[in-house]
């Protein structure tokens, strides 16, 4: 039982009131597998270039992580520069510069066209959908998107809608997807375009789910500092799918579970800059902090019928 | 046992996506009352002018709302006009009258001096501390504020806060007022400039209260139609503040289930324009909300340690 992840390997330059890091390990695939190596094992399929630095090799090389499927290709690495509000709650993208993952064709070997838990980073829906195509029996698809393709490849992420069970979306991007401004309405109204469960990320606010049989409300877990929210979605699909995964049973519970460990994962990311937050996780901070969060939502309603006049 | 709420009494005019309304009625006093009169009696202390419609004094003549204190004076009542963006996320002021609301120096009468739980709405904090003053031994006094007195007339927001045990305060306005961008940071700073609990709004994405022995997440419950966000944020003060006074003790669970409440009656009054959603509600449909957000919050991590590598 393993996970693969098809999506991004780059070069992040980060700017945030809390400090810059320049040219640091980043991009979809890294953040996702951080966080999911703590459930199941991670095969990542992603591409990097001829100047993809040591420093960062060095970081990827983990026993739970499977780089069979990371392409070294001519050309120079996907790199992106960003800078953030004061209160970090928005972002400003300097520079953006795709590179060697402009031709990003994603190819799986035949081992891991086998596997059967698959997590579609938000790459172009056309690839998520080639990916869909290799695969022999998937069992557990989680797609992500983003706003760039809900506006300029919008046709192309309905088609892709329809062959995926699970969609993970930010907030403002399920509503301009869906033109609902209700987050649980956008969900419901995504839910009719193909996934049987959707995860909305609320960033600070945390994420609910929605399927047929759950609507779950979990909040984010309150981080004593926040140094930089680069990656905290990705590393919550990477809590959220490895723990699903791992559990098996798409069980009411266990997605809700698996959305209180997305949580867990997103709030180690934000506590440091790129991917240090998430690497130096350990086992009994995850549980500890899982607990947290459902003493945070704990309460019980004995007897408050006679509360009311 | 009883509630004394001192805040405005007014006449909005509102536009939303869903509509539009005239002079209707409105302020702080009024939704909070509507909504904690569900809890227990409630005695306003506000003013009118002499243009106060009947269908709105028609409104508030209702067997739980005590008006004595309701002074009807010479002039024009306080009017307010606003308009909603799309989302409903925001607004945009059109008009403020403050009118007779202008003059207004809360006098309570003897009976009223001792009643022991008092909600102070969003008026000016020196106003805030002239009741406060008259108080014969009040027990649980809630304050809220905004941002106007927070720009304009912080000093005296500060004297009012080292004086009240409990403050309530929009998301906004509690990084405004602290300076902290995380939420739950705010909180704590708020608690060393007085009050022992802070609760803190976040509209659509619920509720959260911090004191020293509870940090407890609340979600909106969520409404099937948005209709008008206008006095929500009092109609959660008045289901807090009423089921937290009717329950008495001020434990851990207690305020817990009356951040609950808070959530319900707030989500009445955003499904109507103006009080319009807070008055047909149902006592049944209350306890019903109330038990729908436990079951949307509610998960258990029995053995998911064994979830981890």
């Amino acid at each position: 039982m393993a996970i693969v992840v098809v999506g991004s390997l780059g070069l992040d330059t980060i700017e945030t009131p809390a400090g810059r890091v320049e040219e640091v390990l980043g991009g979809s695939a890294a953040y996702f597998a951080f966080a999911a190596r703590h459930f199941l094992p991670v095969s990542l399929v992603a591409v990097v270039g001829h100047d993809f630095p040591q420093a960062a090799q060095t970081m990827l090389n983990h026993p739970d992580l499977d780089l069979a499927g990371v392409a070294r290709v001519e050309g120079k690495t996907f790199r992106w520069e960003g800078v953030y509000t004061q209160d970090m709650n928005s972002r400003k993208t300097l520079r953006t510069e795709l590179n060697v993952f402009e031709q990003f064709r994603p190819e799986l070997s035949e081992r891991l066209r086998g596997l059967r838990n698959v997590f579609l980073a938000n790459i172009d829906p056309v690839l998520q959908r080639q990916v869909l195509e290799q695969l022999e029996r998937p069992r557990l698809v989680l797609a992500d998107t983003m706003n760039f393709w809900i506006q300029n490849k919008r046709e192309e992420l309905l088609r892709t809608l329809r062959q995926v069970r699970m969609l993970l979306i930010n907030e403002e991007e399920a509503r301009e997807l869906t033109g609902e401004p209700l987050t649980h309405r956008a969900a419901r109204a995504i839910m009719e375009l193909g996934p049987e469960t959707v995860v909305i990320k609320q960033g600070e606010h945390g994420a609910f789910l929605q399927s047929a049989d759950t609507y779950f409300a979990c909040p984010a877990f309150p981080v004593d500092s926040l140094v930089d929210p680069t990656g905290a979605g990705d590393s919550f699909a990477g809590g959220f799918f490895g723990a699903l995964a791992r559990m098996g049973r798409l069980t009411d519970l266990n997605l809700r579970r698996a959305v209180v460990y997305g949580s867990v994962m997103a709030s180690f990311t934000v506590e440091g800059f790129g991917v240090t937050g998430l690497l130096r996780v350990e086992r009994e901070e995850i549980l500890r902090r899982a607990e947290a969060i459902m003493t945070m939502t704990r309460f019980s309603l004995d007897d408050t019928s006679r509360l009311l006049r």
